[in-house]
């Protein structure tokens, strides 16, 4: 159960949620398929005022496994989403 | 289960860690008895180079229990650590 967790927020302006979701959808069809994949969530924020207004959170057996599907990704390209990807694990939790 | 989920990343220099920690347990601590909380969980980044070194992850029953409690919570007030919470709900889901 070594499972580390991506986090994955993303900048996304009004007009290109359409773009981000497609992308998304294309993204999980391919992860879903690849070695050590857990899950993925797409999480949408409630209110406009986030910061974000998406974030990815996917289940990975390891890191390894995560680095290499990564390289064969569909990469979503639209220089107006950014996102900032990283790895994490949990050190602490309640509930 | 009208469930959201309070997604808040966190930006901390190397020398706030500590003070991150000490401020996420005094949070949980005060979060875990309030009405409608469910979970927390922190993450930590697995390398440096991450963006957000710690992303905290809460399920909370409703956008008004979390509000509430917000309201009473002990505030981390450490300027250099920088946050950017935000309430979101799950609108794709795979595994």
């Amino acid at each position: 159960m070594s499972e580390v967790v991506l986090i994955n927020p993303f900048e996304v302006p009004d007009d290109k949620v359409d773009a981000l979701l497609v992308g998304w959808e294309r993204a999980a069809a391919f992860m879903r398929e690849q070695p050590g994949f857990r899950s993925t969530a797409l999480h949408r924020a409630l209110t406009a005022e986030a910061r974000f207004a998406f974030v990815n959170v996917a289940g990975w057996a390891t890191p390894q496994h995560f680095a290499d599907a990564l390289k064969r990704m569909p990469a979503l390209t639209d220089p107006e989403i950014r996102f900032y990807p990283g790895l994490y694990r949990v050190v602490r939790e309640v509930g």
